[in-house]
């Protein structure tokens, strides 16, 4: 089953301004393309970005059965592009799919596309500071049916968008503690479609109250915080850093995953258990909680500058040697092959 | 803004086999279409039903903003059009939107377009014993961009298959123990696209292990039994009827609410509360557990035959004078223009 490669005949490239990219709008000249049908991964494809035809009944507009995953790529002075731990993405999606009944793609062809994909659209990833190539492979269903139940077909997909820095201005937080993101059961540690939905109204509401996020807590109790909208959150309380463990109702992230690997490597006492909105509320008033900042692929650390607990209102001192400085220069130094990479994490695209 | 009329040169009707449908395959020769641009809903459209064209990175498939309705219509003896309290679905898919960060559509265009789009493919809805046009209205995000946020671009569909009485076999249910289904505070009353998603690989063990449904609980503690995958439940014990109270975790569903209100005017007993799996597995033990049945619109009513909780399993009575089997027969006699409509429900299509 080989790749089957279309090229586009000129390149868009000359078109796009890359000092004025707004996140995830424009998208390079190729993308990959498979279909799953009579239970198997067809022909694999890479062919110019392009509209798709689907059929209005398609499983994915009614059933939600979609799950999707992010990635950066960065160039660096040879010219080499880079990817960061890629098996863990590739390994996620394959988690998330299963938790919505969606079959597996293979390791294989998701690496054999995904280098290629990126050879062919190399130009795209600039080398300007803060410069990166953002990849989303996803899948999604695509029998033609309005039964309620798992589709037959899918098609898994990567397509990449050129970004820059992403900076959301300065980040105030609000601790849910009406709506919640996901159930015990659920589908909160997939990187599913419907998680997302399900998070942008309260997600207005906490906007037009001033937070620029919402701290999710537990649907049972909201006494446990857990995450944040498309990041995994880190509390510094004196010297120790605290995030939640994982569960099925928190996303796995990969950049908590190295930063807990990489502020243990700093020396930095680290403790991974249930993280209360007392205990943090508690710290604030004592003047304990020194950090707090969300990790995701997209910001890599986003510093959370102050927070609300019901009608209390918090702000966060700005200190010097903050743990976010640190870990945020030496993850970003990894995965735009500045620094070493003691940990193997680095990918080289070829 | 006039409704935009293109019709097909020569239906497809003869290709179909009305006494071989599958639920949901074969769609009628036009669909109704409206788009959500620039903070407005632009002019809707009738055409013929086809593939549409979509971006790869149409928000729908990242971020799952989708809700949908069900409805069906049944044509009586003199060849005239009904649907069942069609204004519940139209404000029902409005509150799914809202939950969703969705733009309302307006309850004009919904009527007009529905309207005229079962005039125009009249033929469709067939009359014999069980024939019924089942209507699909949906919602769903079409702006081009992958970042996690609200979509600002929208499409409103309404699509219509033919399909004959819905028979799903013996049905037997297992008790959520350890998945669920939704969260207090989540999107579970909505007809959210992603609710079904997270339900089909649970669905799909619960089959491997002889049940064709599952009768979710509540994600905290699995003690109250909710409702089923597209279903309300209803519990006889002795002679009283009982259902679970709607919430956000639980569809407001508009068979539930109808057969509560023909069985009090039967003078049934019904208690609307909590109902825990504890006293429906007492009952059973003790006799007392006369009827379980689902309640949705492509079933009408669905008859529970035995349940499991946990490794324990129960068998129904076979029972005269079923409450399902009356209700049933009252309903559906007042959806097809059979029975009086002393509740104002039916709703002629002109
Ligand atoms: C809900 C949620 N939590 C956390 C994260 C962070 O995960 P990662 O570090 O793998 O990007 C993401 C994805 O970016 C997410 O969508
Ligand atoms: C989750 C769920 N519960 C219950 C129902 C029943 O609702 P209605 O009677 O309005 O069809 C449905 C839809 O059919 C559903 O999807």
């Amino acid at each position: 089953m080989s790749l089957h490669i279309e090229k586009i005949a000129t390149s868009k490239i000359n078109d796009v301004d890359f000092s004025k990219l707004s996140f995830g709008q424009i998208f390079t000249d190729h993308m990959f393309e498979c279909d799953f049908e009579n239970g198997a991964w067809q022909t694999p494809k890479i062919r110019p970005y392009q509209p798709i035809a689907f059929d209005p009944s398609a499983k994915v507009f009614h059933y939600g059965q979609a799950v999707f995953e992010g990635m950066k790529a960065y160039k660096d002075k040879n010219d080499d592009i880079w990817l960061f731990r890629p098996d863990q993405n590739q390994e996620r999606i394959n988690k998330s799919a299963e938790r919505l009944d969606m079959p597996a793609f293979p390791k294989e062809l998701f690496f054999e596309g995904l280098n290629e994909l990126l050879k062919i659209d190399s130009q795209w990833v600039q080398k300007g500071e803060g410069d990166a190539l953002y990849i989303r492979p996803f899948v999604i269903a695509t029998e033609n049916c309005v039964s309620a139940s798992s589709s037959k077909n899918y098609k898994f997909m990567i397509i990449c968008a050129p970004v820059q820095a992403y900076y959301a201005g300065e980040v105030r937080v609000t601790f849910a503690d009406k709506y919640s993101r996901s159930a015990n059961g659920g589908v909160g540690f997939a990187k599913a479609a419907g998680n997302y939905a399900a998070s942008f109204y309260p997600a207005r509401l906490a906007e037009e109250q001033g937070y620029q996020q919402i701290v999710w807590t537990d649907a049972s109790t909201h006494e446990y915080l857990e995450e944040a909208g498309t990041m995994n959150v880190f509390f510094r309380v004196n010297d120790t850093l605290i995030t939640a463990p994982t569960s099925d109702r928190i996303l796995d992230g990969i950049t908590r995953k190295s930063l807990i690997e990489l502020a243990k490597d700093e020396g930095i006492n680290v403790e991974v258990r249930p993280v209360t909105r007392k205990e943090i509320v508690e710290a604030a008033r004592k003047g304990e909680l020194k950090e707090m900042f969300g990790a995701g692929t997209a910001a890599v650390i986003s510093v959370i500058k102050g927070f609300a607990d019901q009608d209390e209102k918090f702000e966060l001192p700005v200190i010097e040697n903050s743990y976010a400085t640190l870990l945020k220069t030496r993850l970003t130094g990894i995965q735009q092959n500045k620094l070493e990479d003691k940990f193997g994490w680095r990918y080289k695209v070829q």
